[in-house]
């Protein structure tokens, strides 16, 4: 082998040097690259560059960098029907068949009848008293041995995947662009707690102490002198609309300074973020893409539905607050990460 | 200067390696210098080795490492009385001038009496009303505001200094310990969460949303347009006895591996800690030291007081689950930063 030249060297070297720097550079303008150029992806990179810049004036230190995540329908697929009613109904055989009474009477007899139009249209109430027949009366433990069975099974209807499957690879990017400036992300659901904390940590990377929820007590009990903590069919924090600022002060005691979310449940979370002093990011995912994922809310002259109602009240409330809305159709690349590129 | 020869040279590096080695060394084997080696210090040191060696049977994954800790009492003084307590009562002037007609009405007037006798005899009724009439009806960011200038100004009447001093060194060394072995230190404290959340940072490493307290309810509301959070007198969570364990699941979801307590109300924790899977650390701090700091409870053969109540029943049981007593008089060298060593 011929050897180098000092000269030659030093030229590898700074080609190397070069090559980094472009990778690195690269790297840098590329976090959301399931993201078009737009004012959603500016907004976003601009927030990160003026809280986390040391000579930023809006700079924000470590400690406080918390951004906050409602789930159905801002980071995973929430339509026609959220992934935990779907578990609460596939779990009624399993409850009338430890309590065999309740095949008699409603909500249960409908559920049971399999009919899909009537299931639809179950009231608030009914749902109320299927959670409570599906989700209570077991271990912590339990509970989560389920929901992990259920999960690793359940498939959504359309896209015939499991549900974890089904989060937005653009809202993936923004959770681990957060995390790599040092943000502590949370999600902020109106989902319970308990059946969220079972799959975000390898959904999203989110640990379950980072998980603000719905939620039912527990009760400290014993069995054969062991102690457990059971569920009980008693609602302690109900993690929608003042429930979401009431919620994150008494599970993270700070106020965020990014929030995102999809429907009237996230406002006061978004108005909450957004009044906070310096630079404060509040942004919703509306849902105007039919093909690729659904179309729906009045703020696009359709219909309201049952779950992430996008109304055209929290439209303009967006535009007269400065929220940023974000565009399916016109702001994602890329929805899924099954998608073919 | 005489040029250094290489081999020389090779010399003092050798020595400034082995100095750090040296140093190294020295550091882990003091990471509790402020413990007298006993079987409360190899307890700790056992459990950290046993659950962070890559090649242990106990092994604990990182995001796993769960450590709580319970505060008055057990990482600071709470006798003769609790600090939030002198706060509760510190603020009544403020309270009366806001409100006139309670300087009429017990347990108001006793207070305002300064007659210390009868005030410490106050029944937890008359308490809870002091509390609701101090600590609730503003926001919360006043409330800090109001909190903070207080720990600026108020002093222990023994020490004659701020509360924030009155730390235990070990007990500081323990919360560091854990956490330079990737646990997450958690207070667990039957005292306000709120109060605790404004020094915790500051006095203990340990971020707001890492502590766990007994919480008022909030309500989200507005003023001149601008929403804010308001402290209601309405208990939520009162993480005292069972309600430590079932305030760790809704704040943290997982089963901590080691806990810290120092009375009745610390027992469910340390035996939900311990009736976990693998290696788990229950430890409780007995106040034996008449001199250096308080002497008391049934354990001791002294009589039980209000507050940190080590009772016989306690002791019993922590001999019976093999928890740890942690004796102030014999396994802590120090008791106080400030004290010269």
């Amino acid at each position: 082998m011929k050897p180098f030249h000092t000269f030659q060297f030093h030229r590898v070297l700074l080609f190397a040097a070069a090559l980094v720097f472009a990778v690195q550079s690269h790297a840098e303008t590329d976090s959301l690259p399931s993201w078009n150029d737009g004012p959603a992806k500016q907004a976003i990179v601009d927030f990160v560059k003026a809280t986390t810049a040391q000579d930023s004036p809006q700079f924000v230190p470590e400690a406080e960098r918390i951004a906050t995540f409602d789930q159905d329908g801002t980071l995973w697929v929430s339509h026609p029907i959220y992934a935990q009613v779907m578990y609460c109904l596939d779990r009624v055989p399993t409850a009338v068949k430890a309590k065999p009474e309740l095949a008699k009477v409603e909500p249960f007899k409908t559920v049971l009848s399999g009919d899909h139009e009537k299931i639809e249209k179950l009231s608030m109430d009914d749902l109320l008293k299927i959670v409570a027949a599906t989700l209570t009366g077991m271990s912590i433990e339990d509970f989560q041995t389920e929901v992990k069975a259920w999960l690793e099974t359940a498939k959504d209807p359309r896209w015939k995947r499991p549900y974890t499957e089904l989060t937005y690879q653009p809202m993936q990017e923004v959770l681990k662009y957060l995390r790599d400036n040092n943000y502590k992300t949370y999600i902020v659901t109106g989902g319970g707690q308990d059946f969220v904390r079972v799959y975000s940590e390898a959904t999203y990377g989110i640990p379950p102490e980072q998980v603000v929820g719905s939620a039912l007590e527990t009760k400290y009990e014993y069995e054969s002198g062991k102690p457990f903590l059971i569920k009980e069919p008693k609602l302690l924090l109900n993690d929608n609309n003042a429930g979401k600022p009431e919620g994150i002060h008494l599970m993270i005691g700070r106020r965020p300074h990014a929030a995102f979310g999809n429907s009237t449940g996230d406002r006061q979370m978004l108005e909450y973020t957004k009044a906070g002093e310096g630079a404060r990011l509040s942004m919703l995912v509306l849902h105007d893409d039919a093909n690729r994922e659904y179309a729906y809310g009045p703020a696009q002259g359709l219909p309201a539905t049952k779950v992430g109602t996008f109304t055209q009240d929290l439209y303009d409330e967006a535009m007269k607050q400065g929220w940023t809305i974000i565009s399916m159709k016109n702001d994602w690349k890329q929805i899924f990460a099954f998608e073919s590129k």
